[in-house]
């Protein structure tokens, strides 16, 4: 059966990305990164990323997402959609349903743009509430 | 010189998301954490925040964020103003001038909010141009 294909819009995080925290994006590095944030930047999606990820087995069909939420199958296969297009999901379509699963690289991708260099120190403490440097 | 108060309208992320890859979040998680990434969701809040976290020294004057954009200053002030609300940097005003740093506790969450437990194997790799799992 057939792979559905991925219309992934969204960016070659590993290529695109390398160092949020250590060195100024450039303009398309930040366009192709801001997509894949802005897929995660609803609640529903974010929902339905940590069910599909958290699934054991590895896979869910949509049938056994809709339940979960007070909107309509094609409104939840939009939201889909757009996780997938970010290349955060994958799909397969098996005769009515389709299921869907994590595709980790693109969290694990997030993730290293998100983690300091080793060995980078935080920041002095600031205490917000006397509003001073401590 | 007091810090300029914080409206931070994002989430405790530490205590709001702490397994969106291994458990489904429920509503409210997903709500503080979704508005975390809708602030990540923007090219230029992107290249803000990725000159703010890699400037040497941990701190940046508004006034030479500014120039590397064809916007006013107003409209950074209101990105920078999005950034500091979902909790990602924190500010100064100093006379003329605000200052932004990174708040890496925010960076370090998501980060880790993104990163598989150990030991979780990928997923077998699927040949997307074939159309078949390898």
């Amino acid at each position: 059966m057939s792979k559905q294909e991925l219309e992934v819009v969204g960016p070659d995080v590993e290529g695109c990305c390398p160092a949020l925290l250590t060195a100024p994006l450039d303009e398309e590095q930040a366009e192709a990164l801001a997509k894949v944030f802005k897929a995660l930047g609803d609640p529903i999606r974010l929902r339905l990323l940590s069910m599909i990820a958290s699934r054991a087995g590895g896979e869910v069909c949509v049938c056994d997402l809709t339940p979960h939420f007070d909107l309509s199958q094609p409104t939840v296969s939009h939201h889909l959609k757009l996780l997938r297009q970010a290349g955060l999901i994958g799909c397969e379509r098996r005769g009515t349903w389709v299921y869907y699963w994590l595709l980790p690289e693109t969290t694990d991708q997030l993730a290293g743009i998100l983690t300091r260099p080793a060995g980078q120190p935080l920041p002095e403490p600031v205490d917000v509430a006397s509003g001073a440097a401590s």
